[in-house]
């Protein structure tokens, strides 16, 4: 029954030259690459190439990657590993409304030691204001931490703008790179970052494996404590399979980012064109223009986003309503709130993700099922049916 | 020219069973378990499929079980989340001096913020005395913190015990089980303890994946902040793969654990004897009778243990002088030190470590070889010559 995955953001299938990778560190090649003897020296040996390869996607070097277990564990070792090393200059943070919860709810934890934190807001496509950022700025700032894309809307922030402005004032930045690590060509250098954060199972890894990128030279506490793995900065038995996934990965989206953007934007936009044809009241949201390829989100006046996932799901689609790290939370979206969009029409939150391997067949499906679900879940609707619209 | 793994202690070779079972994670059930669709709930069922197994090995039931990046990330979850959760009652926290860095290294960091920390000692067999532990208490204890095995000197510590006096103090007790769970019998319920780790690469799982255990109605705090995975209590998409294969490798070593204890016991007495035979100088360390099967360490006076490594590497044989976790730090071990062992004689330590398949004819091989290895460097070794023997 499964016909068209279209919750891309949620996670990707991992590529079978991928899995091809791994399967040497899951079997014959499994010493620890701590270890001095040749079994550990072999594993040893693929860890710092799979570093080479996410550096080259980042355009870094590669004593500059540092693997993690998660795009989250990156965003919660540089929220707490920089403001950690930097306690004794002050105690502010400034972010945006949008972040992720791994960097929300980071915050949150260190406002337990003392520290505070400034959300700057966005306009209604979720765009952030550089000078919003500079005027958040106070002498006890010591991180500036703003997503580089929103997974849930799409809106790819100016990040090189506000990474200038943090450096002209000396304050270290970070970017949750999640949304676009792998999917959009990214250059720290270009973009200017202190600290970027990956999630491998973005763009076609396995699932367990991040980075978080660090420029030489930054003052950073470790997030997790102990042995000498990750330069001392990320202690930890290396999880090698994944790692080396994580650079296999690394290494197709470099080769392959063109056709693979030029792909996912011919979809997106003919799905995009294709749903506000189809269904009325039905909102587009995010950045039509700075967006991700293949993100398409919207709002559906008068259904309700769960209902309409299950819908879907009985159609064979996979579909989200917002962040997988929150959907069974059933919580309203804070990103949707920060849009400005009205908490009843948040309601009806739609993500339709595609992914390299998604075909226009599945699109068209999509195309083919989602209106009559819509139409038949708005009859239910007492709203729909006072006739409000 | 790989002739003979005796550096299990490191690593385990992941079990061909254990693979296979992981290869759907890796190619068609790619979901994120936390999504809606049939996609996410089948990974989902997955997920608690694997808890259910891990949980049965400890003597836990499912909804006790977190699962962690590694089993540095669980020792760091159980010594900051339980600390942070209990600051207002007391700063204190009592653990051992042969402790893994994991737990030492995060009771450095929480120094940080104010707590401070108790070191017991042990004795020349590394075993320590509950009744130092209860010693050690103050007013403002809030956790203790003992491993029930030490993977550098093989003993196994009376957890039982020091169980019950945290209890009757109202202390809650967490152990870092890295070295026993999927080794030996090991029941939560049993051993009386709050919080446990586990790591899946210690018994056949892959590396990258690891667990706490956390007793129902322990009051924790996260240690990576953000969604809703694990019940709010571990943030970041799962490790779907690892984590299946952990289950499996948690089911195999249950099914599996008595033949496995009597095999590994029988070939490390082979070892123990053979070695004390065949090698003068030569003191065993850690404790004769209350020690992890499969696990002998050793002082071999007038050598040192980089070269016995290098030189046993190049006849095909892994071993480890150390925790893999330093062993490329050079650095005296603390765990040697604390058993009151001299400085000199520690830098010969030797650590051989069995597994479920080791074969009598690789320590056979390994009594072969090492013997003149030993006795070439010593001829290299001034003291050596010296005669001071």
């Amino acid at each position: 029954m499964k016909k068209a995955y279209l919750d891309h953001a949620s996670t990707t299938p991992t590529d079978p030259r991928v899995m091809e990778a791994m399967l040497p560190y899951l079997s014959q090649i499994f010493g620890n690459p701590q270890s001095l003897h040749e079994w550990g020296q072999e594993a040893k040996a693929a860890l710092e190439e799979a570093r080479g390869k996410v550096a080259s996607l980042m355009g870094a070097t590669a004593e500059e990657i540092y693997f993690t277990s998660s795009g989250t564990e990156a965003n919660n070792f540089a929220l707490k590993g920089m403001t950690w090393a930097q306690e004794r200059r002050g105690k502010h943070v400034i972010t945006s409304q949008i972040e992720h919860h791994s960097v929300l709810h980071s915050l949150r934890a260190l406002e337990r030691e003392g520290f505070t934190f400034t959300q700057v807001p966005v306009d209604s496509q979720g765009l952030i204001d550089p000078a919003a950022v500079e005027e958040a700025i106070t002498e006890e700032t010591v991180l500036i931490s703003v997503m580089h894309a929103n997974g849930e809307v799409g809106t790819i922030e100016p990040i090189a703008e506000i990474a200038k402005i943090a450096k002209r004032h000396g304050i270290p930045f970070h970017t949750d790179g999640v949304a676009t690590v792998g999917t959009i060509p990214v250059d720290v250098e270009a973009l200017g970052v202190d600290l970027m954060s990956l999630a491998g199972h973005q763009f076609y890894g396995p699932k367990g494996v991040g980075t978080l990128y660090i420029r030489r030279g930054t003052r950073i506490l470790p997030f997790i404590d102990g042995g000498i793995q990750e330069g001392g900065r990320r202690a930890g038995t290396e999880n090698m399979a994944g790692i080396v996934g994580l650079g296999v990965a690394a290494e197709l989206a470099q080769g392959e980012m063109s056709p693979r953007i030029a792909h996912l934007t011919l979809l997106r936009d003919r799905l995009r064109e294709g749903l506000s044809k189809r269904i009325d009241h039905l909102y587009l949201t995010g950045h039509p223009q700075s967006r991700l390829p293949g993100h398409v989100s919207m709002v559906i006046e008068y259904v309700e986003g769960e209902a309409l996932l299950l819908s879907l799901n009985l159609k064979g689609v996979a579909a989200s309503s917002g962040s997988a790290c929150t959907s069974q939370a059933l919580k309203a979206s804070h990103v949707l709130e920060a849009l400005g969009i009205d908490p009843a029409l948040a309601q009806g939150s739609l993500l339709l993700t595609l992914g390299k391997d998604t075909t226009s067949q599945e699109v068209d499906y999509l195309l083919e099922v989602l209106p009559p679900i819509v139409e038949r879940l708005r009859e239910l609707s007492p709203l729909y049916k006072r006739g409000e619209p």
